[in-house]
């Protein structure tokens, strides 16, 4: 049900021509009303997307009548013409809709550095506005991939009213602020501030903390969108509560579709002693190339946990570090502990807990394990 | 040549048995003088070795007689009897050569988490000191490798004076202060203030700009030893320049040897605004594993270059950045520059140049592709 599960929806997803796999590529999601407030962040990356510009511009307003996302080209350092073409697209929405270009905030995901076929996409738009449907949201769901093998949503349901989302993503994965895109929507009757707060709240313990290559895209968009359609205005804790859920399940969904990964890796860092700290270790751990290695390569390989630790500003004695592999305490006060024989590393998900014996603060990062696959994958062509 | 080139020391490499190969696994270097000034530069990581912690406090007192290396293990993460155990190494040599231990330097590499054969390690400490030899510094070269596939030496002489050095190093490069185990002699007749001034001034524009993989090891150590055989004290700066050549000379043979790397990637960032960020853009592009994958795939891929430079908190304005690939400035101000068809990426070398346009400061950083072999020596077995 994606985007459309809650009331006040409507999207489309079309194939417009812009990929030369002839693959969909291109999807609309458009509030209905009666309210129109939207919340939004952005990649933290300084060097950002013609559409992150534009997006972030329109969306100062608080309130959104249409998102239109593009896949087949990232329209990233593509100078003044790309953002042309972005205000272009979003022109060309309004237009079809009826209401202004400062009501439509757009995406792009794709190569970097090539400008778009505007003669595939604004017709495109037209195509989409026609097939704009309250049943539209898988369509647009599938529309926004580019390597991802699956297309990614999800709905939680409250009390009369719904959360749901979409988003794409599987390499690049590696968001500062926010990630990929994604596009959630609900009917609950809210205003943008708790819209905000909200989505904020979400993604700083979830897409935030999913970390599958180390790498911090151009173009990472996430919206919410409220049509208060169902005339509920819920309370803000089981809100937010929803709008966490949802994009904990679609952070999962792309760790779980990362580009040529077979691990997924639960990095759980657990007595430090800030949180700002349990994350910076937890990424470090994260993004260690050989630890990522190994795990691919089912080997228990926790010296390679240690010397990504050590390479953090965190608090922590050498000697007091424990770290905890699928369960097994194989290094204990910075030494061998549990023998690593007894680690059973045959599964999809991998656990790892580092204990940094320094105080109560805690903070899970997901990751991938570094395949051949992976490699394959970001070298055989551009993406 | 090796450590040996220099007049006033002595070498042996040997087979202990520390590896279950059968290579040969253990060197010494020994100072025979008059003189036996040194210095030397650790790792920054704070997950230190045995023998790092050892040597950084032998070294305290500005003399050392002789440097015992093994491979086949790091003594890292092995707690008190790891460090027993290192003690009881350097009490072996000094014992055999009639000094004291704190006179004695050691160096261990290998998987972390092990403890050493003591019983092979002992016996081969003896076996090495009755082959020491004014030929020996090939042999220890080759002694000290793990997945090195050749031994690194270098040797620069100036006027009646000599600088030579051994390094080894393949994986786990991405030193903070230092890197991989590197002995570096001189018959220069020199005090521990001028060698540690060379030493710091030579490492940090040499190990300290070679990033691999971006995995700083628990046992990076560069010794510098000074015999004073050959009666000649050097102009400083001369001196200074002949280190910085073998530490330049070694670190690009640990570049070309590095595991599974088909290119060697410079990566040179101009016009920046400090050194330290022309050094941490570099250092951001050398360890982004999209663009490692897409150089190893000979894709000039500068949307990767941006969106790396796009994390990092250095001074410039993303409609003023230029990346230029063989020569070929694909990307001007930001957006899409000179055809991306003319770079000729076939062979080994690529060069990057990032032009920040923020002023003038530069610094260059080496580092390798990103393969699928690279995942398979770090994950087909632990190392």
């Amino acid at each position: 049900m994606s985007v459309t599960a809650a009331k006040g929806f409507t999207a489309a997803g079309i194939t417009a021509g812009i990929k030369e796999s002839g693959n969909p590529d291109l999807a609309l999601v458009v509030n209905t009303g009666p309210r129109r407030s939207a919340a939004g962040v952005f990649t933290s990356n300084r060097v950002k997307a013609a559409p992150v510009l534009w997006s972030e511009q329109v969306l100062k307003s608080g309130e959104l009548t249409a998102v239109v996302l593009n896949s087949g080209g990232a329209n990233a350092c593509t100078g003044p013409k790309g953002f042309q073409d972005t205000h272009a697209t979003a022109e060309k929405v309004a237009e079809a809709l009826g209401t202004g270009a400062g009501e439509v905030a757009v995406c792009s995901t794709g190569l970097i550095g090539v400008l778009l076929p505007m003669d595939k996409l604004l017709p495109g738009v037209e195509t989409a506005v026609g097939q704009l449907s309250e049943h539209g949201g898988e369509k647009a769901a599938i529309a926004i991939k580019t390597t991802d093998t699956v297309h990614k949503t999800s709905v939680v349901s409250g009390d009369g009213w719904t959360v749901g989302g979409m988003a794409k993503g599987a390499g690049m994965l590696a968001p500062g602020l926010a990630t990929m895109l994604v596009v959630i929507t609900t009917d609950a009757d809210l205003e943008t501030g708790a819209l905000d707060r909200a989505l904020r709240a979400a993604t700083r313990v979830t897409f935030d903390r999913v970390d599958s290559d180390g790498c911090m895209s151009t173009n990472d968009t996430v919206l919410l969108l409220a049509s208060g359609a169902s005339g509920i205005t819920p309370e803000y804790d089981a809100f937010a509560e929803a709008v966490r859920a949802v994009c904990d399940d679609l952070g999962q969904q792309l760790i779980r579709d990362a580009e040529g990964a077979s691990k997924d890796i639960k990095v759980e860092v657990v007595n430090a002693a800030t949180e700002d700290e349990a994350v910076q270790v937890g990424r470090t751990i994260a993004r260690n190339n050989l630890l990522k290695c190994a795990i691919h390569g089912e080997d228990p390989n926790w010296g390679r946990v240690l010397s990504a630790i050590g390479t953090t500003s965190a608090v922590f004695e050498p000697d007091r570090l424990n770290v905890a592999i699928n369960g097994v305490w194989v290094c204990k006060n910075g030494g061998v502990g549990e023998d690593r024989e007894l680690v059973d590393m045959r599964y999809r998900e991998v656990h790892i807990v580092a204990d940094l014996a320094a105080g109560d603060a805690t903070a899970t990062i997901w990751t991938n394990d570094l395949t051949a696959d992976y490699v394959h994958e970001n070298s055989a062509y551009s993406s």
